[in-house]
């Protein structure tokens, strides 16, 4: 398949632009990487402990992959994915098998650049995975999990990791990372605010998780200002484990601007569990101009993630829950969205919201002429289908010109799986690198601006953005 | 205009993905030609008469070129397209020359790439077509036409056409079907069934064809499970005429799954002429479900053609009826469309469902992640306006990194043009090459992974798509 | 920053193309500029006195600079922009220093190359704007001013302007044209018919305007047909001022035709205040249609500006007025919404429409499958925010396959900057010699071909789109 790893890699196969790309790449392959937005596991980093094997860090926690072997019929149960009801499913080293002998589906895809990268990273392995590869790379990454290098605060050390945090729902105890903090951990690991269990009425649990919130809290989540109130306290708490940002997964950018009245009697009804699809719809619109209110009193970084459908295969679902494939964008209005809570606060200095979406659609029309008006606006990187290789490369195309770079957010690896960190990081810089040796080719930049813009969107731009210091 | 038929036509003109485009393409430009699903004439197959002039061959039965032509204000009269009304329209010759005297409308074109590359390779014709050369390029086809290598079949032979696929409705007596199966064509030529004329209630005959769709199978399609029983019937007639697939061609994806008393009550009204639009809707949308069960049981393949506008033109409509270059494009929803079918039987091992769109936004928002997660669907080529050079392009660019190459249903020519059919698969094939060309070029693919997906995607997706052995 | 104004800037960077743009590029540098639309004012051609200052040469009216400074936090009136409340706002030098400190910003942007043009086209600049050189600028600048060659008819003639149109709205007295009359200049410079002011009834004024235009026309413009015959008088009296086009500034493309007694009540309820937001549409949507039956009478070239979102910021627009960043695209169906005109009178020969948008999803899907079916529509160039390299590339790759060169309208500055204009009209050349380049290099087109539609593209087309002879 690929030349593995070859050193040009991504980069414009033309001259002259493919010089440019190498001579700008080197100021910033080595950059330490900021990790703003993801979803690795805090355990990890608390407890420093071994993964288990290789199918569990490289295939069954990796949606990416698992969907894809599932599109030419693999099966989730012969790919070792746990099923709810605790029925038997392949074991690890026959799930990797079955993976390798299906590599070649990776053929052109992100995961196929990630994985590849992982295994030379990590384990120093530059063949190919593939039938005849499946057990000698199986065991030569087995033989090497339990060694120090390969424990998960030694990979933060050997990709550069200046900081990364993770996600938590606003129920989660902390525990790991009260650990953390004991551990003085706290500030390259830090968490995020994600409150979606209780700013959501279509999930199933929404008024004991309102209820446990209060008890939380302290506060009477029952009323308006109290709920308000319990958010407040829990955004403090957060912060004291270093979060500096909120995040929200909301299927639309909808938000909404009631007066008390209205809001106390849709959150009656939420509890009351006689909410209909648009009430609920309506109660998160609602939310969400509700933390941007608080995000201008405490700062907190607010970053919408909408658009995606979620769960969108009911079979699944019921065999294993949430995240494993099903989920599919759909068309998304920011303008619309956003309209009601950019007229409430949409000018406050204190306020800054990270736009990210699945329709890209979205990038030329509504994000980049928002981010480019907006002092509280900034465009997210390119996101979840989005970061990879042409991704990249569309977005670039599209948001520049409005937005400009100054108004961009940096990138997000957004990953679940540790070892694609510096593999996403990597094909994000040489993608910017790339993109920036056509502009100077068509001499539309300097060189020398290039490079400073290469050097911003690698590293400093995520770090101004999530105002870490 | 264009040097032509260049040797590198539509390559990549910088160094080295030209070089590269150019080892790859001599594998699969003599392949055979898989033409799973188009709009031949099967009379020209069953009879093997030849083509009645020119003007019948190349202009007045393509609409692309029709339509191009009107748009810059000639009249559908004077280009020789009948009337309804049976009014005089200008004889073959005059016709002929006001196409060839307005030739150069169609620079950048792809009715220009497939008229030139049909002249050259029906007729050695290799000087353009213009007012001057107008009359002595009419002369040199009409003298040709009845020459033996002229004929339809010789046709499918000398443009190494392995099968080929016809679209007929689902009342169709298949007559000429009939005839080829006598002659032992049924195989290298199939039928394929497309049943709108019986599963869409706008059509002002539905009412009649229902009927009609009774006396030909025997069954009660007053009754709903007459219905689907008379669609299993005619599924299973069309396939003894080599149909492997169904074919649907609806304004939107929507699909639906009611419980057996609201189809009845929805048939019911369709036969007592009192639905609605949205009761019209609901009802396709429910015989897509159904055509989806039927292939769960019979093995067909499905082919979804959503998001025309059909006819948008009253006056054209009127005076010479449809598909008249006045169908446009609409925005398509594939998610929430196939909620309902996939919901239902989305994880069949036998269901195969190939989604095509004329909204390229789908392509990276919902084609791609769909038929990245399920195992039933697969994205189907560009089609109508995007089978060209540059929406090739888009096309490959948006779907791959999230279906990959293998969720793909390699290339469908979809014309009415016999003539056009080696050109459109050379189209593909050249633009396939230039992808694959860049990517090795920017060492994503190695040259021998390129050669592989090449070959894969010229000739091999599509049988293994349609479930051709 | 960028090397200032390469020779070779935005031409292709890699062989052959880029030698072939170098050919083609000087067939149409010089070329004459049409600017069939634009928002220039007309008192500056009428009195054609000296431009006050720097900031308001450069600075405070151009809304893509402002927008871009605001983004990234600096305020408007730091910046010099007035207010409604006639509080004071910066100076000029204070406010071109706070530009200059942050022209950084404008990296990648095409206010950068409008800006960076104009400095040399008009001054001879060929400095870089930042804080070192901020007053120096301003200083040479300023001086200048009052020079013959900078006033604006010179401007004029310097740039080679053959013909340019203002925009005035029906209720204009066109005070400045009857000047420009008088001094014989009217033919080189043209007032547009946007009659938006009499037919949006989401105007705070739209009664009092509906009453202003019945009396400047003697007709009673309470009665539907009198409306009509006002607009009809209107017209006239703007085509002596050498309109050859109107302009419609709409939310959307919808489009209506109703009966006369449906269009008199929607009258009546304006009249009396009454409407909702769906009757303001509708009206709208029936102007429309009545404007085109107009153009079908006396020829007029209608352009439809649909699709934004305007003043989302109610706090700028209560400080400030419209036209100042705040308005971001939406988006567009110009399929459903012209669908009643084009049903009404779509095949008149006498109408040309030119559809505009800003929702680049409806180049492919919509725009060019319209364009090249309707002999009434063309495609309008690439608008607002997309009238920049990116932006013209994208609009070329997805409207010319299926619209062809011949359906398009040539291009529009559409700016407000006087200064901006050739340096807008060079972008587009460049960009229109390096994508005809591309497909030279891809022999897809001839050069002798290339050449030639490069010169339509540049010049003829505008003038052959507006009916300017």
């Amino acid at each position: 398949m690929t030349q593995f790893l070859h050193a040009d890699r991504l980069f414009p196969a033309a001259e002259p632009a493919r010089s440019i790309a190498r001579d700008l790449y080197p100021a910033v392959k080595d950059l330490p990487l900021v990790s703003p937005h993801g979803h690795t596991d805090p355990s990890w980093f608390a407890n420093n402990q071994r993964f288990a094997d290789p199918a569990a860090l490289f295939l069954t926690p990796d949606h990416y992959v698992l969907r894809m072997l599932r599109s030419r019929g693999l099966s989730y149960d012969d790919l070792g994915v746990p099923r709810k009801d605790g029925k038997p499913v392949a074991d690890p080293r026959t799930a990797w098998r079955l993976f390798a002998a299906n590599y070649h589906l990776f053929a052109g895809t992100p995961s196929r650049l990630w994985v590849d990268h992982s295994l030379q990273f990590a384990f120093g392995i530059d063949t190919q995975l593939s039938s005849a590869t499946a057990d000698a790379i199986y065991d030569q990454i087995a033989a090497r999990l339990g060694d120090p290098d390969l424990l998960p605060r030694a990979i933060l050390d050997r990709a550069n990791v200046e900081v990364i945090a993770t996600t938590e729902f606003a129920l989660d105890p902390l525990t790991h990372h009260q650990s953390m903090l004991g551990q003085g951990l706290i500030g390259r690991v830090r968490t995020t605010y994600r409150p979606d269990d209780v700013t959501d009425p279509s999930r199933a649990a929404i008024v004991q998780n309102l209820q446990k919130l209060g008890e939380l809290t302290g506060e009477d989540t029952a009323n308006w200002a109290g709920l308000i109130n319990a958010h407040r306290q829990r955004r403090q708490t957060f912060r004291r484990f270093g979060a500096v940002a909120t995040d929200h997964g909301v299927p639309t950018a909808m938000t909404a601007d009631l007066p008390l009245v209205e809001k106390q009697a849709l959150l009656d009804k939420v509890l009351a569990g006689k909410h209909d699809a648009a009430e609920a719809e309506l109660f998160r619109a609602q939310m969400l101009t509700e933390m941007a209110l608080l995000s201008v009193e405490d700062g907190m970084v607010m970053q919408i993630h909408a658009g995606s459908r979620r769960n969108t295969d009911p079979l699944t679902f019921g065999e294993r829950g949430p995240d494993m494939g099903a989920d599919i964008p759909g068309p998304t209005d920011y303008v619309g969205g956003l309209r009601a809570l950019l007229g409430r606060c949409g000018n406050e200095p204190n306020l800054r919201i990270i736009m990210f979406v699945l329709d890209e659609t979205n990038y030329a029309r509504e994000l980049a002429p928002m981010a480019g008006y907006w002092p509280s606006l900034l465009v997210g990187p390119p996101w979840w289908f989005h970061d990879s290789p042409q991704g990249i490369r569309r977005y670039l195309d599209q948001v520049l010109e409005t937005a400009g770079f100054y108004n961009l957010a940096g990138f997000n690896d957004d990953t679940r799986a540790l070892l694609s960190i510096p593999a996403r990081h990597d094909v994000w810089r040489r993608e910017v690198c790339g993109f920036l040796a056509h502009w100077v080719g068509e001499h539309r930049l300097s060189k020398s601006s290039a490079l400073e813009i290469a050097r911003h969107l690698s590293y400093q731009a995520a770090k101004d953005a999530y105002k870490i210091a």
